[in-house]
């Protein structure tokens, strides 16, 4: 599949994806969901993907939605660009909304996603990135949940994702207000973990990606990312017992583990040969975020 | 209902709530709670009223319980001060906490609810408070989470609402030490978002209640205040997306978000026709908070 | 019982384990595990013991698994290190993850845990003591979340404790890296809520601990440890103010409740009369933490 609106891109283990309409400020739309769900099948499928990089091209990272529509922007009767394709609806036939789509498919990728802030994310242009793992913003970057100021409510299931990274103060009063921000107040609150000078945020991001790819189990990196995100939704602590329980039965006694302790005891660089496409254990969590 | 224990006023878009016994500290009586929800009825009622302001009269916020009673202060038995009317218990009989029907009531409220904290804030006086949006605080505010001081446990809510706000670590140290602690150990432990010099206070929450009410939608903002505190509760991003999705079906198309994107594209001031008491979508999220 | 892997002292109503393994960095082992379980069970049943500080003989906390029978230490059929005893098995038969087994017995433990983190904590060494109340370091402790780098996965229900306790984000940056970390990082993230010079750290977690002791109900204070972390179970505030209003009616007319009232109105020290193993409320919630 090649792509409209989006570049995929996969060097020394890091996948970049990069929103790209730059003269439309990566504005989301029918065709850029489309695509963002492609690629994180293309990710999850790659075994060359240890993490991966999200930005945007040019000075936004994406504007939200394309209103260039006018006024029906957000009515389902008039744009497709909001919701979900025709034949995608809740059981009682509901057009599922469109950044929801990209966020629960994001939250389940089985590799870890950075998030690089270069500019302005507004809207499902931040929305959609909550279920990264880690935000990391440039001086530049811009952020605002404007949906108060659209008429529209929060979506792309922010009412989920963002009271739980930053709080149930700080979302309602991002939310409530729909005020743009700088990349200061996002740090203060806890959206980014942290800022950087804009042509120090990619090499940042790539580090911390390099961090991943070059010290740990692919398939621990991926194991745990479903254990601790679905770990958000588990009713007690027992049920995360119970998951590790099984995993650590299943991983215990593979070969990343001997390969980790191993090199570990024999202090050199592990080399751990087990593969997420084939090696994934059957305990994996696959949490219902369909 | 003229009230004998709070105040109340409403201008220009934003409503007062003043604790009002202020040669008592402000303390909580079964009145109080009485007089509290009453008037968060009529907030949510009022299509005057975009944002709510809750401070107290004189040198406190609200003192806690008022325990001019003695020894029996707690008692079922012989106060009726700390409970729930003798109508309104659990379906076992037991007499509902009185601090909890307060705090329940101002969770599902549709306005925004900003705690200005002048003073102490003890007991039920601070817990009361949670499930409010936003907290400030006067240089001079105290808080004090002093139940296991009194023999008593943490009540209205608290151990929900609490652990979600300030993290389990912070609300355990400052439940089990029963401390009374100033406004920066508050700020610190994120219990309120930020500190005013005295007469600072009430201006800077009225300027977050402009914010709000000169920029948004009501409906929006009712519609978001539900989901977002009702997203706490969800076991999944699933179950947000889904309520999400009815939302934004039934708003899209709605008059408020032709006006929002319409003012928007024109750089005006948006004119949001919608109205809280007539025109909240039929899928409004009411969680479990009776 | 006597203990070959970890001291066990009480003076002053503070009880002190110390992890003693003072020549293998106190490396976790499977006697370790029997031996915390046992001791936790002590703390419950003394009513001597009103708080407890866990700390690490020598220079490390814990090292986290003792890595020395190489290969096979994670490998259930190679090592019973890892795991509970025999008897000690999920319902399907999978050995339950031993970690896990101390960190569920934590956090139903009815007197408040303070960590004193005096020097490395890595692997379960730190996954253990997130169900603690309070962690306190040192300048010269460590911390690491090492599992994707020995090719397993976190364990002992840390997928449930640790992004309620430092986000989500924060979370999944420490696992995903394996990365070390020091104290000032551990503090940055939330993870400790205070740094101390080394010898300023153990007076520092006695003091928290005295406060505790010196101050309240012992009653309350096992009541509310348990009704605040059953708390991040519960589905909605709902459920909360349910507990609390049971708990209300039981100790409101109770002796340490006319003792707490009366003693702050006579401006004198509280002395309360309940003890934990008499007196406990029916209705203290015992969470499903098995």
């Amino acid at each position: 599949m090649a792509y409209a609106e989006i570049e995929y891109e996969v060097q020394d283990g890091i996948a970049t994806v990069t929103l790209n309409r730059p003269g439309k400020m990566n504005a989301y739309t029918f065709t850029m969901r489309n695509e963002m769900l492609d690629v994180f099948d293309r990710i999850d499928a790659d075994d060359a993907v240890r993490a991966v990089v999200v930005t945007g091209a040019g000075r936004a990272f994406c504007a939200g939605a394309d209103l260039s529509g006018g006024g029906g922007t957000f009515d389902k009767e008039k744009s497709k660009d909001m919701f979900a394709g025709e034949d995608d609806v809740l059981e009682d036939g509901t057009p599922r909304d469109g950044g929801g789509t990209v966020a629960l498919r994001i939250a389940r990728c089985l590799k870890p996603v950075i998030g690089a802030f270069n500019g302005a994310a507004v809207g499902v242009g931040v929305t959609m990135t909550l279920p990264m793992d880690v935000r990391l913003a440039s001086e530049k970057a811009k952020f605002g949940f404007v949906f108060a100021r659209r008429g529209i409510v929060t979506e792309a299931a922010s009412s989920w994702f963002l009271p739980r990274l930053v709080g149930i103060a700080q979302a309602m009063e991002w939310a409530a207000t729909g005020r743009v921000f700088d990349a200061q107040e996002a740090l203060a609150g806890r959206l980014v973990s942290r800022v950087y000078a804009p042509d120090e945020l990619l090499p940042a991001a790539y580090a911390l990606a390099r961090e991943i790819a070059d010290n740990t189990s692919a398939v621990s990196v991926a194991t745990i990312r479903r254990l601790m995100w679905s770990g958000l939704s588990k009713p007690s602590p027992w049920d995360a017992h119970a998951a590790d329980s099984r995993l650590m039965a299943e991983l215990g006694g593979a070969a990343d583990a001997v390969e980790g302790v191993t090199s570990f005891l024999e202090k050199r660089p592990a080399a751990f040969p087990m593969r997420v496409s084939e090696d994934l254990p059957a305990n994996t969590p696959d949490w219902p975020v369909r």
